[in-house]
């Protein structure tokens, strides 16, 4: 019953065995290699155009490099206050951009909404040398509070932060769980509905250390070698990040693990909506489970022994949060939650409400 | 016959075997896992010392970040004017450390002298806010000409270093291959001899991925955790650089690659100082051969199929550099390299000879 | 009737005349000359304690170097979300502390309280390297509203940051409004009330350019030599920023200076207070006045010759900013602040009421 | 018998007396007054030209953003090994420039010369990720050996610098000396010769604190603004830098004051070469004399109340240094210099011939 995070999970087998697969052998250096081509041409088949794409470690990397990409002088970034990027990032992105600025907008579920944005702007026209300059708008997909964007949402606040000359950077942690969850095309929740750079994580859905910036504009990518480079990020043996990429875009290989964790997901959900006593805080989109219930309840069950961690209440923009005597917990499904661990965990759950 | 790179081969079998092995099931992210843990232990047994080891995922993250705990503001770092540091990372040093300066020394062979170190520091004596001031000596064992610095060596660096109130790094990219060489404790090369914070390189040596910093006084690690994590060098399934270590450690697995390319390149080494009209720019004493020959010799042995990358003459401190009609060129050998490839070389070359 | 800011006036009389009086002659650059020692003197008399004084050139230069002197890998600085640090410096405290973050805290009247600091330090407890750490809290006084910290206030915040760890920053743009606000020893809004370190601005009240940075502890002092020099901030002719503090603290000029300022604000906020239709935005407890009042108001006082800037509204942290069709507007007082331009303009303001 | 540095003189009489003149009264704040609009139109006068002029608070800091603005990730700049940049600022350009690296070349006299610098670029072309990338140039006019480049040896540099893609920097902390010491048109040294961004130092010649950044091409200024913003460099009341340079320019006070600082050097120079023991290490071609003569030469002078500077003998690139007995010493005249102290100091050091 280990539903602490995704990234608890070791690769999934197809990725470890083409992991494998290339073994020993001789590959040019630092993405020289036909491999690191091979899987670039991949994700423009994925993404239905000619991207390019940038292998890196993490995907505080990944964000950071992207937004580093899209930094100037006195640049504010602005995200939600519970982004990633924000709050769990030991201020990665503030960092790798040389000092660049995160403005925080409150949003609920973890999303950042057109309108709260626009407002935001509006203090910064005309722009002022003491203010500093919007340069960029992060999302993530799907969110930190296990919610997912539509493609009209990434439409609009597109829409809102190309109008005021800013680029809309996605951190797709988990876009793979996102994109199981709409059941639409990658291309529709990116850069047909406005996202100019991605961060494709691939670590918490089935790799060991696979993550890629995606840029759908080539032209923009500017000077992103030298910022990957210069930050420790570029592999010599970038091979290893291309062969785990190939086993996970194999068949399909990574859509099938994201809908099995989804519907992990969903059915925990579904229990906890029905517990007395206990509530969802978010509606359950992707592969997390944001439950708020008496404090009681987190203790019996982690004496039953599900591991999962209780989550900072002020994660909710709105009132709704934990009483006095409640948790908020996080329980994350992946690829590798088994049936039986979700089983379990449903069948402790019920008893409690007797 | 590939010599390109030690870096162009894959993971060597023990190690490939170790990472396939964990596969998948659950492991705590971030290092919190045993395995981890374990091979931190690992780390202590083979420096006969409580040592403190972070994961991180380049040989240059490795090298900035441990430069960026020793750094201070207005900081200087001397090193060899060849480093690895000073002219391979694209400012990676500076980056990481916000504005540190490297001071590069001249140097016989790719080392660094204690003489020309005290000489150098001798200038900010008494320091000055103007002139910034030292803070960090780092060398590279083995160098990146190819040669070893003995115990006594780094010893006499050190004393002027601490002496002077600078902490010593070591840049061990090829540290394997400078122990194999030397026959000695690694013990005695690193804490013993004076280094202070040594990067740990096993990725050149059999690994696809696995470096480490390795602090020698545990009371000296600082903030580290905060500067590897903001600069996106923490690995949440960070257990799969512990698996590759394991397999690394495993029986000697390290010294047997290292050792094993040391002798091919010695081999090599010794037919080019024979060869009439070839010289040896450089001792042979770790897994490098830096050889001078005429640029007909290179194209020769490129139509042959052996594969290299001639190097830029000026990586000697002293006069006795290619010719005008010559090239000085970087043959390296590695776990993967196999005796037929450099019989085949060295037929060619001793067939160019007549 | 010139409200704008208290930086469009130039520098009063007694500092003018102080500078005129040092003319040429040769002094020791750098700050190491007779003047600056007895200028820091100065400073050790006003604050009753050995301090260590630094001067720089500007008010952003102040702040952003003290919070670099506090910050370490991944620190953030608590602040209130209208700070001049947090909306003012076009991202300076960002650069100087190379990539600390800044979080933004909400507080009635431009003021944070120690009760929401405390909460907002709860969620980074215990420390996680994700998060990042609190290293410093940073308050103005005079705040940007216009409002002054009481001893005890000060006194609270310092315990909560304190009790975390953490040191507490005061940017003293306007410290001698808030001291002849007050009407208290300097020490008691300081060191006594438990700040750490002081940004010291006399610019705004009567001087052309002196800034200074004032540590209260002087083992907390550190790099902040390196600091200074290595951001452009060691002035070579350091003595004519001496001077200037010479004129400025000569008999009490720059509470006079202060007084004067503060009374004026005082007798427009009394008289908008009683206008109808118009309303004091927060307490005038310094120099700065913010009103809320028609648009057209703001014309016609435009029209009669008036200068000074409309506000954005959500300055407010609580509901009762500006309606659709009113301004806030700040206007401010200075040393050179006539009374009959006062005058003038409570006497437009008053016509208006008809 | 002052000649410590230029920087020791305080302001010369026409500067302070423009500061005095405007004293009090309004002027919109951060460079939006007249004065400043007067001066900047005075500027492009002065170099023929439509020039971008921006005040900065010191010479270290009108360097360092000059080279923020050139610099891309990874970049390299080069520059004289001796350069103020390189040594006496503390690591400020690479802070300012996010950890941009210095490229520190050898050359005679303190000058960079062409066929060194087209050399050291060699290296760089074809560029790599690993190796960095060239951005800039950057010359000190007059240079730190007190020596000056001539029209044609700037532009045989620009045309190496501009045909590699690179830009050209001119650190003018001296500049006027250099201008009177070759007697042609500002311009002629500057873009004519192929400088792109000029610092433009009034400090060490009469002002207080008057330094600026000059962009010869309006379009390069890009993010200038931000840059110098966020360092904390933009002062509120620039209208007591404006000032300075109304006074610093009347009437060609400027090219006096350097004129005559240039002819106390050269005095006292002629003298030094005339006596026995004693030597130049460079010739004197603006305001600063470096001479080589016994460490008693030293003792006496100092005792007679003469004051300066022995400089580090490491800054002769060749061979000529000071001997195990001799000292290199520095002197610097300025605007403030009197013939009496010259005249008094070569009275000395002739009496020491005997």
């Amino acid at each position: 019953m280990n539903f602490s995070s995704d990234n608890w999970a070791g690769a999934s087998p197809k990725v470890s065995a083409a992991l494998e697969r290339i073994g020993g052998g001789y590959n040019p250096a630092y993405g020289n290699d036909d491999r690191t081509q091979r899987v670039s041409d991949w994700f423009c088949e994925i993404f239905e155009r000619e991207v390019a794409v940038f292998f890196v470690g993490t995907g505080s990397a990944a964000n950071s490099l992207a937004l580093a990409a899209m930094m100037r002088p006195g640049g504010l970034v602005f995200c939600h206050r519970q982004s990633h990027i924000n709050v769990d990032e030991c201020g990665a992105p503030e960092f790798f951009t040389g000092g660049g600025k995160l403005v925080p907008l409150p949003g609920a579920a973890g999303k950042l909404d057109a309108a709260t944005l626009a407002r935001a702007l509006g203090r910064f026209d005309p722009p002022s040398v003491h203010s500093g300059r919007p340069v960029a708008v992060s999302i993530t997909q799907s969110t930190e509070a296990g919610t997912v964007y539509t493609p009209a949402e990434i439409r609009a606040i597109a829409d809102v932060a190309h109008g005021a000359g800013l680029q809309l950077h996605m951190d797709g942690a988990r876009f793979a769980n996102a994109l199981a969850s709409l059941n639409v095309a990658a291309a529709d929740i990116t850069w047909r509905a406005g996202v100019d750079v991605l961060s494709f994580g691939a670590t918490k859905n089935g790799c060991w250390c696979a993550e890629a910036v995606v840029f759908f504009d080539r032209s923009e990518v500017g000077d992103f070698e030298y910022l990957r480079k210069r930050s420790g990020q570029l592999f010599s043996k970038s091979a290893f990040v291309a062969a785990q990429f190939e086993g996970y875009f194999e068949q399909g290989h990574w859509l099938d693990n994201a809908v099995h964790a989804n519907h992990m997901a969903e059915r925990i959900g579904r229990v906890v909506a029905e517990t007395p006593g206990a509530r969802l805080a978010f509606p359950v989109e992707a592969n997390e489970v944001f439950a708020i219930w008496p404090k009681e309840t987190t203790a019996r069950l982690k004496a039953a022994g599900a591991s999962f961690y209780v989550w900072p209440g002020d994660s909710l923009a709105d009132g709704e949060g934990p009483g006095a005597d409640e948790d908020m917990v996080r329980l994350v499904t992946s690829y590798a939650t088994r049936l039986a661990e979700v089983a379990a965990f449903i069948d402790v759950l019920q008893r409690l409400r007797v």
